[in-house]
């Protein structure tokens, strides 16, 4: 395990083609998130039309990080719980239930966002992640994702 | 007024630059919301990439058109609480405070997305809008949008 592998790093191909986290998803966000002290950590810097109003972030890209960022933090929480190394050993794929985002202040363009998440509950089939977002200030948005091991019907499209 | 005027293609230029919802962001995702009968309506057809698992809608989309729509809604709402008529006259830009969705069921791909639009609660500075999302079937996600009017400090990037 290297210090910067992601736990989206190590989902299996199928679950790889997310938009906001796969590795996959040639066009998507690519959203990080590597487990450190208990605790999920990423990055990203937002592109150039990602706006709400010029000159800040879109709040659906900040709801997109957090849903994200959410469920791989989750991933890591229970693979910790049940004895495996987050970054090193395959990782579960967890699915959003639901999500809330509060938008505390506006994000300004043109600087890295860092998400840090914090699993507040870890049960084997549900876990619930704290988000929190920063753009070289203050918390500027704070989310809540309360995610579920995927279930088996997301195999087959209806 | 023809009853499709959206209430974003009267957002003041400006504003118009949302990536869920700018008229003049070109590569966002346009999201429009027609006022009818006291509830705003908006659909969407996902892009091929637009996925979490292949076959099924990616949640930070849903989360952004929920977002985009209960903002557009809020504007309406607002508007016809003041005597105006949206569609026809300028549409003010409400900003998210609060976003919450509820993922009830894998949304498939391959369809025309709905989502109906209520607001719940409709001061001059503050509205709530519910919303439900359905994809040709049973609603697949449920939201709620506490939107405020953009303050003043949205207009000086810091």
């Amino acid at each position: 395990m290297t210090a910067e592998t992601a736990v989206q790093d190590l989902y299996e191909a199928e679950f790889a083609h997310c938009y906001g986290c796969g590795r996959l998803n040639e066009g998507g966000l690519h959203v990080r998130t590597v487990w450190r002290d208990g605790q999920g950590e990423a990055r990203y810097t937002p592109r150039p039309g990602q706006v709400a109003v010029p000159g800040y972030v879109y709040g659906g890209l900040i709801a997109s990080l957090v849903d994200c960022h959410g469920i791989g933090t989750a991933a890591a929480a229970a693979m910790e719980e049940a004895g495996l190394e987050p970054g090193a050993d395959a990782s579960p794929r967890f699915v959003t239930a639901s999500l809330r985002v509060d938008f505390l202040a506006p994000t300004p363009m043109g600087r890295e966002l860092r998400l840090r998440a914090r699993p507040v509950e870890v049960g084997a089939r549900k876990v619930v992640v704290e988000v929190e977002m920063t753009a070289g200030g203050p918390v500027t948005a704070r989310g809540r994702v309360v995610a579920v091991r995927m279930p088996e019907s997301f195999g087959s499209p209806g």
